[in-house]
């Protein structure tokens, strides 16, 4: 605003990257979340609603020697000339909560959080810079069963919301044996942890790109280096032809079965004793599963898991909905990631100094709706009110009084609180609602102690077939007496 | 940070005035939420979640010639330029959207709301910057039955979320009726609106001040003004006496009936026309109200209502609870107003240029449940999952077992995760986490087919009553054939 402007009016606009949700949006994405705390809440999670709002400090958001937080979050200075910020995932926060609370939590401590997150990223088609998070996490639990859980636990959860059995797969594999892979390339030496971070940052860059760039590609990154299609060069790792190859094996040590693909693993593995270790890891896993009898239908061991391995520090789990749909183009494609997780062992040692294990997994409530409303399994339009419609403006009274009276028997019902003159416009808003019954009394069902029930369903479906004659003998409305209006409506909305 | 910063952990510290909410403090606000969410569907209403973040220019709350926003916001400006805030209520989203969907919302638009909201004040003890509301508004509707309606909802909502009948009550006031009644004070002129906007705004926060100050301060205000005791002095309205009195008047106006109430409003107001409608308003909101069966047990025409009068344009409504409740100092007091509204037609004007007429009531959510908990109603300690103990580290498959069978019996139920070495930690475990159940199975348990199956509830009972002999029984660990576990837990927490 200049000093000088005109006096205009406020554009009424959600800023860009940001929307509303209306109606079923907003109830399905609930009873979603709904039913997922219910899971967690079943495996023992308790729920934690921490603020909105953290200090840039907390979140570990700081631009490296720079006094203004990182981009990537929404962030203000206060008027103590602190800085504070939106959270940007709900992990952050549960740090600060596991540092801050540590002498009065439980140890293990297992909490679920759902809410909002904020990202200052650029928007794009289906991207918002708020969107939600539903999170199950464990602190303060070193043993690998606390990860076999969360596969089990995301399973539960997918099916719990409506994924059928063999519609999804839980896929596991391990930073651990990718690390021991590095070792026996060549790039990782366990004396000397600093050594070849470069080329392992090239390495882990690299097959994070496995599904955009293919083999070749990744291959081309492992060793000398890649030259995309506009002429770009990408240095690589500059793997030999063998050390690359022990890498690709990993991202395709996947066979049949999970024991097999864990010998594989072995192999590749060698002497590593942080591979061993692993590889260990994902068996104990297997075992543990296939014991409470979550087979490979459900949850497999699968080493071409790439996503996150650079953030996690042991075992990492993703959900994938293995159906197809139909792109925005028409093209079959298949659905993809809807859930992930991992163990991620350092995350309150920023605050404390001690090391914390913590694993844990994320669900993306908003991929998972839409995945089933591609499955036709959801957005089904929700009836709207029953509508009682003002013929006589001042009858309002007996109004109130029907709706009332269906309100007190459980019925969704509303009187018509728009100008009541034009009587087309108050059908016109029942439609709008979706109504599916409207309630109609002039002075003379009053004078008679009736009052007209119409069937709005029923009548869509005849002025949609009917012929005049029908039309006329408009079966979609009926008189009731006053006193059966509740069980007339209800019939209706019963079907 | 300065440039010479030592290295230094961050501090583990939600920002000054945010808190974290944990376990039942999370549930039973969640619960709240859908019972109240529940009335507002019934009654017709669609929710609507609009993102915590919006312009500054959309919330109108730039500060007056200052290309900054509002302190009472917390705002930042993007990397475009433009001013973001986080929303501070639920209403100025709502004027948003239907300025800025307005040619696609049904008219009247009925939404409900319920989310967080942030205040940039300054925190006090049980006064936090993040805080929820649960709104509903009716927009496009002109018509009092609307308002009417408003009040018929609070009751509804309170009782239904489990304040009974008796222990609260709906009062409702009309800020037209005050207009009339300065306009008989003479600090209204119907025909020169803008003159004596002075006195009235003295008029207003007068008023808005008698909880505080008697009527004796706020008489002294209305008049030549107020010496406080630190002496300073408040200037006043400059109304004579008699003028005084007809605004004093407006505020002890309540009657034993309704009827009473309005006939005196009617003296009040003489021959002011905005006077008069508004009484006209507050008859017919008795009536319909009447005729639906909310009597004055539930909600009363109430001129001593004065919150609000200044920001709403007719009826306003206000919800308290009655009973009384011990104060932090042991002291009784009544617990106050827990939800409030009215009308206002003036909000999406400033979109579109156009008044809409606007009534709508907000419920304080965490008040609400405070008052359920001070009448001993909730905060229940929820009790937690069976524990599943690990006695040998080696068999964590069986245990997983277990804890499977128990889960998919619907029985909250986990494994203990930390380190299983001290068995006596696991116990303290299970008590911290209110446990009810602890299920044990050591190598000889395991090896005879059998686990132990210990009532902690009961546990804890005899550990404060019993002599050594009776505890030496320990009849509070049973141990029950493995096939029977699920039987066995669920007789005790069947109780």
């Amino acid at each position: 605003m200049s000093k000088d402007k005109a006096p205009r009016r406020p554009r009424a606009e959600t800023p860009k990257g940001f929307r509303d949700y209306f109606g079923a949006d907003v109830t399905e994405r609930k009873a979603m979340l709904d039913a997922i705390a219910e899971v967690y809440h079943r495996y023992g999670f308790d729920p934690l609603e921490t603020s909105a709002v953290e200090t840039v400090e907390a979140l570990g958001k700081f631009l490296p020697d720079v006094d203004r937080p990182n981009e990537g979050v929404f962030g203000w200075k206060d008027e103590e000339g602190d800085w504070l910020a939106l959270r940007y995932d709900l992990t952050a926060p549960l740090a600060r909560v596991a540092a801050q609370f540590r002498n009065d939590l439980p140890s293990p401590y297992r909490r679920y959080a759902m809410g909002p997150v904020w990202r200052n990223e650029k928007p794009g088609p289906g991207r918002f810079r708020q969107f939600y998070q539903c999170d199950a996490d464990t602190v303060g639990a070193p043993t690998v069963a606390a990860d076999a859980e969360m596969c089990a636990l995301l399973s539960d959860a997918l099916e719990h919301v409506g994924i059928e059995r063999g519609d999804y797969i839980v896929r596991v594999n391990n930073r651990k044996v990718l690390n021991g892979v590095m070792e026996v390339a060549g790039v990782l030496d366990p004396f000397d942890p600093e050594r070849f971070s470069d080329e392992r940052g090239i390495v882990m860059r690299a097959i994070d790109k496995i599904d955009r760039l293919g083999d070749a590609g990744v291959r081309a990154l492992l060793g000398e280096g890649r030259r995309d299609e506009s002429g770009d060069f990408t240095k690589g790792a500059g793997l030999s032809g063998e050390q690359a190859d022990v890498v690709m094996g990993f991202m395709a040590a996947k066979r049949d079965s999970g024991a097999a693909t864990t010998a594989r693993l072995r192999e590749l593995v060698g002497a590593s004793a942080i591979g061993l270790e692993g590889v260990q890891e994902l068996e104990i896993i297997s075992e543990l599963l296939a014991a409470q009898g979550y087979g490979p239908d459900r949850i497999v061991i699968d080493p071409s898991v790439v996503r996150g391995l650079g953030y996690y520090t042991g075992p990492v789990f993703e959900a994938e909905l293995t159906f197809e749909i139909l792109d925005e183009k028409g093209r079959k494609r298949s659905f993809g990631s809807v859930a992930g997780g991992g163990r991620y062992d350092d995350l309150v040692k920023r605050f404390t100094g001690q090391s914390v294990p913590a694993t844990g997994v994320s669900i993306g409530v908003d991929r998972l709706l839409a995945a089933l409303r591609a499955k036709g399994r959801s957005g089904a339009a929700a009836p709207g009110p029953v509508v009682v419609t003002v013929m006589d403006r001042d009858r309002m009274a007996d109004y109130m009084g029907i709706v009332g009276e269906l309100r007190a028997a459980g019925i969704r019902a509303e009187v018509y609180f728009g100008n009541p003159k034009n009587f087309g416009n108050q059908l016109k808003y029942a439609d709008k609602r979706a109504s599916p019954v409207a309630i109609i009394q002039g002075a003379d069902e009053a004078a008679r102690g009736v009052v007209q029930v119409k069937d709005l369903v029923l009548g869509a479906k005849i002025a949609a077939a009917a012929s005049v004659e029908e039309w006329k003998a408009q079966p979609a409305q009926t008189e009731v007496a006053r006193a059966d209006l509740v069980a007339a409506v209800r019939r209706i909305l019963e079907g």
